[in-house]
């Protein structure tokens, strides 16, 4: 007799990561909640608006399992696990002001809810606390990560702007953006974990570079999934990088490999921002055509291969196990 | 025979405070112009738009002369300076977006050049340095002090938001916004000063006291002044606080003062946004009857009078004279 399994039991999964940080998680949750406090009641609201719908939470679960992972026994890493998190709450509310966004999440955007200055400066209260819990855990090695990075996350997004409708954008071009953009705050939440366990320099930046290779290849699989996920695994609509002129990696790949009559076509929708309602379908067509979403999907294993192999010289852990597998996880996504 | 004098000798000035910090500034304007350079061109061109465009640099200032005055003989306070002038400039980016402002400085805004996302990215990106070079002058404890001042001016832009097109607004309510959009700047500027010289708590206290209410007078100036001045002078419109719906302290004390007709008159243009081209005279002629300006000057001098009794436990300096006198500069802009 044939049993139906609920799940497919080889599938990766991010379970053993969140198994590994629970506890952790629990008292990160804590200091989050606790710091979007204000007097002033529309912080919180707009806050936990955002933060309360559902991220994963991938970024300090990070910061937690580089800790683990490098034996750290103290209690700094919780505040700092909640400040990369804030750091990224932080973006994304910017963001939306930047992409005039409508969903986020699968909720309306904030801004949708108390406008693009509440969104601005709620941000910029998160940046704020991101950074008074950093001084409380006192490390300045941290500070200069996380601030770090704060500025260059700050210098992808410009250039995300300058890339954003220019069809000459390049796969070069395009790495740059999303290191900035996004790998940039996974390698420093990875690094601060390895730096609060006093790890040797050769582990920290092992840890710098899992964070970076994993943050490459999770953008990519993100950007693949723009074109082809679901609406519920996306928190957003498909298409909204081709409505927003983005040139992601799959564009970049099917604007190169096709022909005249093609690249017109990309540049009508992207540059000029002339799409109508059937030109989502001919992208994703061409797209299709050109296998620039198996091989966006490709690229992102490369850079998953390289986070697995920075491990490689940590001894066999539980830690280790989890990190493994949130990259294969991460790639998962993907199907 | 008569003497014309070019100037009035006896008008409070600028000058002194300028004068003792002149050789540092010029340190803190490099630091400046070095710490905007990005490889992404839009960062430099956005930032220098409005660096370069002259404001009178008040904050890092304070400073430099809080420095002197703590006889702090380090290199540290030229780059918390510089970071100060850094989370002012970003504040007043994201301001833009939010107020929606057109102008700033006397020039065009950066959200009308670069569009609304350049000016948050930039802003971002200033925060971000900003800490960086805290971070590198390594005091946790002027780290602490400007973090909290990063959060405390977002929860005061908030609760302005919140105060908005609110004729209910209190003249508490107010206090509590500008202490913190404006005055907490200029109080953590000071104290980072007299918290490097390692003075005793009850210095860094005066310092942090003076710029405190230092602050909250130059901010009740720029409102009258908002009714009153010169374009020139303020570096945008007259009436821009009338056309936004702010609810200053002219208003809020106008409003008070009163009748029916009137307070219908103040809810039409603030509230309901309905003010049309012949209004802001009205405004002005409501505030002049009811001596909003003249008293919201007058409450200015208060705060002033405060921040120069803060500075008493000093014995008599260069410094001290330059700070004494920059309060009275504050307040003779009015005139």
């Amino acid at each position: 007799m044939a049993v139906v399994l609920p799940f497919e039991p080889n599938e990766p999964s991010i379970e053993a990561l969140v198994g590994l940080v629970k506890a952790d998680m629990d008292r990160v949750n804590a200091a989050i909640l606790a710091r979007t406090g204000s007097d002033v009641a529309m912080i919180p609201e707009v806050a936990n608006h955002l933060i309360s719908s559902g991220g994963k939470r991938l970024r300090p679960m990070l910061t937690l399992a580089c800790a683990a992972l490098s034996g750290y026994e103290g209690d700094g890493h919780v505040k700092l696990a909640a400040s990369v998190e804030f750091m990224h709450t932080a973006t994304l509310l910017h963001d939306d002001v930047v992409d005039e966004s409508d969903m986020r999440r699968g909720k309306l955007a904030a801004r949708k809810l108390w406008g693009n200055e509440a969104s601005v400066l709620v941000g910029d209260f998160l940046l704020g606390q991101a950074f008074r819990m950093m001084v409380e855990v006192g490390s300045l090695t941290c500070l200069d990560i996380l601030s770090n990075a704060a500025c260059v996350i700050a210098e992808g997004e410009v250039m995300q702007l300058s890339a954003a409708k220019n069809t000459e954008t390049t796969e070069d071009d395009y790495l740059a953006v999303i290191r900035g953009k996004t790998a940039e705050l996974f390698a420093a939440a990875c690094e601060v974990g390895a730096v609060l366990g006093q790890r040797p320099k050769a582990e920290q930046s092992a840890c710098r570079s899992y964070g970076m290779n994993l943050g490459i290849a999770f953008q990519l699989v993100d950007d693949a999934l723009d074109y082809g996920g679901s609406q519920a695994k996306l928190g957003k609509n498909v298409g909204d990088d081709f409505r927003e002129g983005k040139l992601t990696l799959p564009v970049i790949l099917a604007f190169r490999r096709g022909d005249q009559a093609e690249r017109a076509f990309w540049q009508k929708c992207l540059e000029k921002g002339e799409a109508d309602a059937t030109d989502l379908d001919r992208a994703i067509g061409l797209l299709a055509k050109h296998r620039a979403i198996v091989d966006t999907v490709e690229r992102a294993r490369h850079y998953g291969a390289i986070a697995k192999d920075a491990l490689a010289l940590f001894p066999a852990s539980k830690a280790k196990d989890a990190l493994m597998e949130a990259v294969d996880f991460s790639l998962s996504r993907a199907h």
